[in-house]
């Protein structure tokens, strides 16, 4: 069998920030160590090596965090600053309490003097004066359309997605208009794709307003829609201008999104930041309990983690694919049970804990860390096993159209070695993927 | 106002081919003369000197041209390649007849083991067992899935745009598949979209069998769909791994869309190739017989041109757009009249004189010009007016949503200086627009 695997052995290489003393742990103060993993290559394996992953690309500006809410004279301290390199296509993401109330940072990254903002029904009442108002306030240039998209994953398709070229089409936006997402990873994947596409492609800015799309999917130019049979099957790698994370935006966020979104941040830790994960291991509370500070250095965390890996592996030829820990489990979960029935985020948590079986059963990891997981995650309030509906037959037939299906072979991501390293890889025992698929659902 | 106006001042840098003496005019063999313009340039103008365009990226390869049917052996010359040169993204355009016949020249180019054939109901008939048999022959390991769309321009919608996706899932096509277009502008343009937004991207081969696509569509990455509102207005900017221009399938071509493909080829001569464009005076009525050396000469001087415009401009940000001379008021006729009602090269060619007239009422060229682009489309049988049925009106909203419009200001391609000269501007009298609308439609 052809052997398709991505060994990575990763750093932890992002620096902490000055500010979080009150989270510093021992282990977090030193200096991270460098795992070279795995030791023996197979042939046909393409290593990473630690001096090519540690070689950080990831430039953290201003690290102050604000943890007060504005006052009304709209004073404001630095975001944050966490770049994406990528050559030309470069930008920043900005994190921090009230970032849309400062309109000067959003209107620097707006080409044009048309603006459509894509939202949904939900975030509109909330947000969309607010950032219609951070657009045009002293800018009389601008004018601003909105579409307002029905909520929900189930949305995510290209009937929904042709109300954006509709909209614009009528509004007549030209080339040179700025698309803004405001709302969560569904909004910000259709928007970008809409953005993307609209023309053969205009600017676009992220403005997240949840855990999940903050800490995740607006950070790196991954968009698209869902096709019946599968996520993300249609779409496009496309950057934005810039992704504004205002922290103030989680204050109205459901506890269960809240929850979801923490999976993804959990993931970070498990696959390539194991001082991250005892970090979290120690703040889980702190993080549900919307702590400001925690937040705001949980989400600087993981977007460095996120920013390091997609400077390395913009269009995931490999290093990237790690970032799907617990994801194609996830995905069959949401395509099988019914888009929107279960947030991303919990599917990706049950998801995590199949890789991590499957990752044992394999005997590359302790068992330690397989109870590890499965504490955090229910500590954080997420689901460890997929719905009861779930079959093996399903799990294998969604399974099969996984965008990491290589020349027929299912890739995976999976954990191997001490905490914080993973494999990507097709070079696995298939009884070892049948003896989980069993252990977690209905055959 | 604001200016945005693109200047260009073009040599004709294409190499004649060395075997087409039959063709060779004096001025033909001439060298090129480097005619820089305009003499003055405006504030705000970019000023593209001949210094910049004259460095020709375009590197022909072989210049042996076929002009005899491949015999039962299948041995075939060497085809003529047309590099289109863009780093990384770099393809080559094989030119020559029977290549299809030729299957090493298609499989080099097939990543993985899986193609799709997209084509239509009217093409694959003809070649679609042919291109499976080339993709496969001596090469067991590839197997074919195919999906036949509705012929015609109507169908260049995001419906029948679903039907490739469903197809492509149906049959678990992984990230390692390639994407084969096969038939004449709309299939290319659908296909390279598909392409481009099936798991955010796969490879795809271009096999045009129109003049239109040999000339044009197939060449520089354009890829896309209508919208009811506008022609190409969903699309991206997507390259193919090669182009494969076999001049057999022509046999086949209906004499309209032969001649609807000569609209772009007279394009060239005008914008940038004034040789060309004589050239085209002393011939046209031997590609109306298909002479197989002219046609052979035709697109692989076309191909060079487009190919030398591409590579300097891949994304359109200035150069590029003058290949879209009489295209915006082509646009409206195919939008207005109804897609697929006339040709696409048909309402550019009505189109192009519209442009023509409307830079005589400028100033900016002589009557002879225009007389000879009148001329030049009458013998190739092309429509010289828009239908009857067009309106000043409907002119003037459906160019509001072109391309081209920025910031609200529609830039138009318009003849300017000696033949082979053209702008691309923004900045040009409103009533000069006004009185061409006026002369070719209804009020």
């Amino acid at each position: 069998m052809a052997a398709n695997t991505i060994s990575l052995s990763i750093s932890s290489n992002v620096a902490a920030s000055k500010n979080l003393s009150s989270f510093q742990s021992p282990a977090f103060i030193a200096p991270p160590p460098t795992i070279s993993f795995p030791a023996k290559s197979k042939p046909g394996e393409l290593s990473l090596s630690s001096t090519t992953l540690s070689k950080s690309r990831v430039r953290a500006g201003a690290s102050q965090l604000m943890n007060e809410p504005l006052n009304d004279q709209r004073s404001f301290s630095s975001p944050t600053v966490v770049e994406v390199d990528l050559g030309d296509r470069s930008y920043p993401i900005y994190i921090g309490a009230g970032l849309l109330d400062h309109s000067e940072l959003l209107q620097r990254h707006v080409h044009g003097k048309r603006v459509l903002v894509v939202t949904n029904d939900r975030v509109a009442p909330l947000y969309l004066d607010k950032t219609i108002d951070a657009l045009t306030r002293g800018n009389p240039n601008v004018t601003v359309e909105s579409v307002i998209l029905p909520d929900g994953e189930k949305y995510k398709d290209m009937d929904t997605l042709m109300k954006v070229f509709d909209k614009a089409i009528e509004s007549r936006l030209d080339r040179r208009c700025t698309f803004v997402a405001l709302g969560g990873g569904v909004i910000g994947d259709m928007c970008g794709y809409a953005a993307a596409s609209y023309l053969r492609g205009v600017n676009f800015i992220q403005i997240p307003t949840t855990v999940m799309a903050q800490v995740d999917s607006s950070v790196g130019g991954k968009t698209g829609i869902n096709h019946r049979l599968g996520k993300n099957l249609i779409g496009a790698f496309y950057q934005p201008q810039c992704v504004l994370v205002d922290t103030d935006t989680l204050n109205t966020l459901p506890d269960r999104e809240m929850a979801s979104g923490l999976a993804e941040v959990i993931k970070y830790g498990l696959i390539r930041d194991a001082e991250f994960f005892e970090w979290q291991e120690k703040n889980i509370e702190a993080l549900l309990a919307r702590d400001p500070a925690a937040l705001a250095f949980a989400i600087k965390r993981s977007c460095e983690n996120k920013a390091d890996v997609v400077s390395q592996d913009e269009k995931e030829s490999g290093l990237r694919a790690t970032l799907n820990l617990g994801h194609t489990f996830g995905h069959a979960i949401e395509t099988g049970f019914g888009y929107g029935e279960w947030l991303h985020g919990e599917a990706v948590a049950a998801g995590t804990v199949m890789a991590v079986d499957m990752s044992y059963r394999l005997g590359w990891i302790d068992e330690s860390i397989v109870k590890r997981v499965n504490k955090i995650l229910e500590r954080a309030k997420l689901p460890t096993t997929p719905p009861e509906s779930m079959t093996v037959s399903m799990f294998k037939s969604i399974m099969a159209v996984d965008k990491k299906v290589a020349d027929g072979l299912l890739r995976l991501i999976l954990l191997k070695g001490p905490l914080g390293n993973c494999v990507f890889t097709g070079d696995y025992d298939r009884e070892a993927l049948d003896a989980t698929l069993r252990a977690f659902s209905k055959s």
